[in-house]
């Protein structure tokens, strides 16, 4: 979303219709706005992405995402207003819990008596995972970014969070590689959606890169 | 931000005419977003906040603030690219150290061998600081948001970061009182600011309010 928010207000005006395109032609759109603040603005960006907003010149529609990305540094109580809106609107929530940067470990992998920083986020994800589980699917509302680049965290993290669907950036340009990502897809388990964009929007053909990844993808996820 | 995001892009061209009436008026504008975003991303952030795009139709301004606010969750490398903007357009940053509402302690306040969470961003935010630092004045472009609801961490917050402007938020609607925020001010360190929006956008008297706050805030600092 940054790259929209650079260009100023007909950047905003351009992404809310890149987003109903994405809507018309049934694509799924999850808004990468990593969002995360204080309750009553949680609430807000909740409203921006999936809700929306009473104003003085009527009802006005948020981006209407399939689901967004929140930045869970503030905590529980900051998640809430986000995740409420998501399960209003039958939308998703991904949480970071392990990005895919080098600097991540700086802070997410900080480690605690009860284990790594990314864990105890995990570990609250699964709960808000819990309240948001599909009854049909096992499958929950709420989801978790979890990077392909450190993937020695994912088999534990599947298993702190059994009914998240992960998100998974990383993969090519960042350097990740598929052929790691298999504990996401655990037998059993919920899924992940692997992201990438860079090393398919650069390739020479990125329909060819696109089917590549997806080959490889689903070998691995059986 | 979030309040004028919920709006679409009407309310992304109302925050730049906000953002501009107030340079016009003189005051400074703090673009509270709470950024933050892998690196090539967060390159893209704070070309938003206080940079500019070359873009197909020329060159697009930001909004120009005059600082703004990053979250630390992806660590030091995502927040190198909002910092470098910050500098290379004399404007300002403030990063999430400890934030002011009731759930900022799950992740802010868990505990590592090296002390609890906020501390270790401290200690990132003071590196950033140092270089960021006025030769003549010794206050810094990097600072950090500290809640006054938790008053008991800011002396030693005040410690590690001594050249870091605080913005302290919290104050207020949220509960904190002016009065603890002494250590915040401690003689030979750098200042902070004490935002509150709620407590005074929504008193009887809004003038009287702020007026208020601001003769304590003016004891306190000494």
């Amino acid at each position: 979303m940054a790259c929209f928010e650079r260009l100023g207000w007909p950047g905003w005006k351009a992404l809310a219709e890149v987003c109903e395109a994405a809507r018309q032609a049934g694509l799924l759109v999850i808004a990468d706005g990593k969002r995360g603040d204080v309750p009553v603005t949680a609430k807000a960006y909740g409203q921006a992405m999936v809700g929306t907003t009473e104003s003085p010149f009527g009802t006005v529609d948020g981006l209407g995402a399939d689901a967004f990305t929140a930045n869970p540094l503030l905590g529980e109580d900051a998640l809430e207003p986000m995740v409420a809106a998501a399960e209003a609107s039958g939308a998703g929530v991904f949480a970071l819990v392990r990005t895919s940067n080098p600097g991540a470990a700086d802070v997410e992998d900080l480690v605690t008596p009860e284990g790594p920083v990314h864990e105890r986020l995990a570990v609250t994800v699964d709960r808000f995972a819990d309240r948001l589980a599909g009854q049909e699917t096992g499958l929950s509302g709420m989801g978790a970014v979890v990077g392909a680049t450190a993937p020695e965290h994912i088999a534990r993290l599947r298993e702190l969070m059994p009914s998240a669907i992960f998100l998974i950036p990383g993969v090519g340009a960042q350097g990740g590689k598929p052929e790691d990502l298999g504990a996401a897809f655990a037998p059993g388990r919920a899924a992940a959606m692997i992201a990438a964009s860079r090393s398919i929007a650069g390739a020479e053909d990125p329909a060819g890169a696109a089917e590549e990844l997806r080959s490889t993808v689903w070998t691995i996820s059986g």
